[in-house]
């Protein structure tokens, strides 16, 4: 079964390498970009055949390594 | 109008990030992880009103800049 996990940074928490992209954009002609965030995708290969098992998994991961919950949202997708 | 860009490693290439996700969690006691890969997220917040518009000059940036197409896989998601 194959999870995805969205690691986004909450709102309000500065993002230098979204800033960063912005100038870069800038820099080759795109005018239009009034903002620009980056986060992280992590794609998990898990053994468990069980969809809830799976999604309460990946969950406890989440909050134990794969985000630091204090400046960081994420969002978790089970993949059948 | 808001767009989101998955940048992810092509399957083949080595990703050492995800490798090291890969132990921490073994290291944590989640067993049933067979494999993980890290990628990107991007998200944009563009002046662009037209959605065919946005989507081709967001195709335009990854392939200037957001990714490096020959080791990595892109897709884009248009959010009106």
């Amino acid at each position: 079964m194959k999870a995805k996990v969205f690691v986004t940074l909450k709102p309000g928490v500065l993002d230098p390498q979204g800033k960063a992209i912005e100038h870069a954009l800038g820099g080759l002609g795109f005018d239009g970009v009034n903002e620009v965030r980056q986060g992280k995708v992590i794609e998990l290969d898990l053994a468990a055949e069980d969809e809830a098992k799976a999604e309460s998994e990946v969950e406890a991961m989440c909050r134990k390594l794969l985000a630091n919950t204090v400046i960081e949202n994420y969002r978790i997708e089970i993949e059948a």
